[in-house]
């Protein structure tokens, strides 16, 4: 950038630090803002809004701005709580709106290499809504990759101790998926968890 | 974003305006900004501070935050001016450090059919800085686009009367080019502007 202009170059290094967003672009995305300068007023409020509202919820850490969140505070089924490691995980099963129960965001999955350990997550907090005896179900949503996978491992020893039920997503074949290009293991996974008609 | 947090949702929108970002990609970058709070305020102040400050020079509509900027104000050249669309093509030329004039920044490139006519762009502001005299060479910078070439060929035709030089910058291959792969009408032009060893 040169030495045009600091507050310029200053907005440059941080639209750098955005996930996916190197030098080239930061400076694409910094000179459009400049050609929509009403742009740039909107965004900055936005932000500052979103950092002095946007919280997490207290009971199940979802994020939320109300205190706790609309699904804590709301009607839907105690009975059932859907483990999650993140707040779009959240989202991404509402959206399917095939689950009626309540949440517990872990903030982040189980990762010893990268220092994530048990205490750096919500799993106290999740045991302490389990303590309570309403909670019948604990669906286990965590992703399905090594870190998910061990954290759904850790949890289900941890939880089944209290005699509640725990569950986890299915395994199977994408919905419009060609069986052709499906990768062996999921492939199997369906195989084992086929379903009568 | 469902109703969680209508600030969270503005946030989505006003990143959606950002060129190559959509719905996905704003809603990762807001939950990626969620997950580092300190981004968010320094994201924002700069972008304020990008507002309030930084605005066109008066004398060659490039970006600056002093006005006239450093290099209208500077010891460059008077008798030349390079004249580029965007400040960024200002910016691609002076990272060559090839030019030691001064510039202008016509603000765009003339396009009739989105409705760009000399009247939008700074040609009447350049025409005045020619009127002192002072100005030996005009080097035209604008791409090498058809709206590129056809505000060179103007501006050619507005320039030329006025006995100041027009030149324009050279075609040929570019730096590190395998031939192989060069167009057809680049070799075209390197042949014709061949030049002696």
């Amino acid at each position: 950038m040169l030495h045009f202009s600091g507050s310029l170059t200053r907005l440059v290094g941080e639209l750098k630090k955005l996930p996916g967003v190197g030098e080239k672009s930061a400076q694409r995305l910094a000179f459009h803002l400049l050609k929509h300068p009403s742009n740039i007023e909107a965004l900055a409020q936005s932000l500052l809004q979103v950092g002095e509202r946007v919280h997490l919820c207290s009971v199940c850490f979802a994020i939320t701005e109300d205190d706790p969140c609309w699904i804590c505070s709301g009607e839907r089924d105690s009975g059932t709580i859907c483990v999650v490691e993140e707040p779009q995980d959240l989202l991404a099963l509402e959206r399917s709106r095939a689950f009626s129960g309540r949440y517990h965001v872990l903030q982040g999955a189980l990762s010893p290499l990268n220092g994530v350990t048990p205490k750096d997550l919500r799993i106290a907090e999740l045991m302490q809504r389990l303590q309570g005896g309403e909670v019948r179900e604990v669906l286990i949503a965590t992703n399905f990759t090594v870190e998910g996978e061990a954290t759904a491992l850790y949890l289900t020893r941890l939880i089944k101790p209290l005699s509640i039920k725990v569950t986890r997503l299915a395994h199977g074949i994408p919905v419009g998926s060609d069986l052709e290009y499906v990768d062996a293991a999921t492939v199997q996974r369906a195989v084992e968890g086929r379903s009568e008609l």
